[in-house]
């Protein structure tokens, strides 16, 4: 089967113009088909403030009402995406930028809870999106890059994890090619103590990483992240690397395994 | 030859949300090949003034500095684009949101002027559109959604006028459809007097238009629209049309002809 790397990078490397110089100079030397997908959350909490709209944070997640929304949309599927496309173009890298919405990707359903009103907030199954096209897109060597949106099939446009997206996309497409997810951050790795960058493991399996939740030494903003990575190895994906974006082609990083 | 429709909206209809619903109904009744253009002027002066970025402009066109290119950028490719992609999606209209970077669309050049610095302005001519991918993508029943967005192939995004647009694309791809360019505004056509909407004319063709010009009948803020009307008629458009978006489907409208 052909190799296929989906690369999800972070907020402090979409906002930071050396650091997304760096990773995209790397990301195009990937000869195998490749999907990137990107979150920005620090640029829409500074757009945010400064149109004076309250960030509402709950377990991590941004609560997403009308204008945050908005500001999500403009930042990640306009600014942050159209930017990252037009640099890959520079880099002879064919992108094609597509939210959720864009060729109906990515159907989300809007977050029903019992007790928190996440507002526009899509949760989404691997098995919806529409790989058709994804496989077709990547057969013409095009590079699609995903931004943190995604959308109801009925109109409303919805922000979701980005995490949770190079996740479920990689589970969709991983009974077609050799999948290889990949979070780029601006850690090492996986960190036994959050206050030092040297303290990164190789390795990780589902049962190391519940042993180290329990004894409360993964840091808390890291669970949502490593959850969406194991939920992808537990659904056949083949391989699952957490590293820092300057690590991109190197061995360098924290390998998940089952 | 199979028929094209190309039709431009401007900002009057993709910031109302009655308006553009109306459009995006009548528009999904057209069973040919169809691709939208859109601009949005008035909603990246309002988020200019939200942020106190000063909006400049010269002989109706905007003067693009940094701050306001990123404005452009996320409210044409990001919230409008998307916004328009998502309810055509749910109208079961394949849409898919390409600004001029997406897959090298169409690329651009900075304007150079002797005088005035437009800014992060992008000139574009029809050769260098990239039909191949638009017509894979039309012959798979997909509509692309064209903001005002381009690229200078160097990584740089460009803020490119709209009706420009509409009018590069209908001419690059006329060798291989009958090509209909539809401009729809909130005007039912030329107008001969600008303060009565009941003076609209049927037709012009271009000695008229030339006339109507020098007696100083046509108004300023159409000129551009019309130049770049009648270039598309000039190079070979076969239909051109200047209408309400109101009556996409009906005859209402003023027609322009050589």
């Amino acid at each position: 089967m052909q190799t296929l790397h989906i690369i999800k990078i972070g907020g402090s490397i979409a906002n930071n113009d050396d650091r997304l110089a760096t990773f995209l100079e790397n990301f195009v030397q990937i000869d195998t088909p490749k999907i990137v997908v990107h979150g920005g959350g620090t640029a829409a909490t500074d757009l945010c403030n400064r149109l004076s709209i309250p960030v509402q944070m709950r377990d991590g997640r941004r609560i997403t009402d009308k204008p945050a929304l908005e500001v999500a949309v403009m930042v990640y599927a306009g600014l942050i995406n159209k930017t990252i496309v037009a640099r890959l173009q520079a880099l002879s890298c064919n992108a094609l930028g597509l939210s959720g919405a864009d060729l109906n990707m990515i159907p989300a359903k809007k977050r029903e809870h019992p007790d928190i009103d996440y507002g526009y907030v899509g949760d989404i199954t691997p098995e919806n999106i529409n790989t058709y096209f994804i496989r077709r897109l990547l057969d013409e060597q095009v590079v699609p890059v995903f931004p943190a949106i995604t959308h109801d099939g009925n109109g409303q446009l919805l922000n979701t994890n980005a995490d949770a997206i190079a996740s479920a996309l990689t589970i969709a497409l991983t009974s077609k090619y050799d999948t290889h997810l990949t979070y780029c951050f601006e850690k090492p790795g996986v960190l036994l103590d959050v206050e030092d960058d040297d303290s990164w493991i190789d390795r990780i399996d589902s049962d190391k990483y519940i042993q180290l939740k329990k004894d409360g030494i993964i840091n808390e903003g890291m669970i949502p992240k490593l959850d969406t990575a194991f939920e992808a190895l537990q659904q056949n994906v083949d391989h699952v690397h957490i590293k820092h974006a300057d690590n991109l082609l190197n061995n360098i990083g924290t390998e998940l395994t089952l």
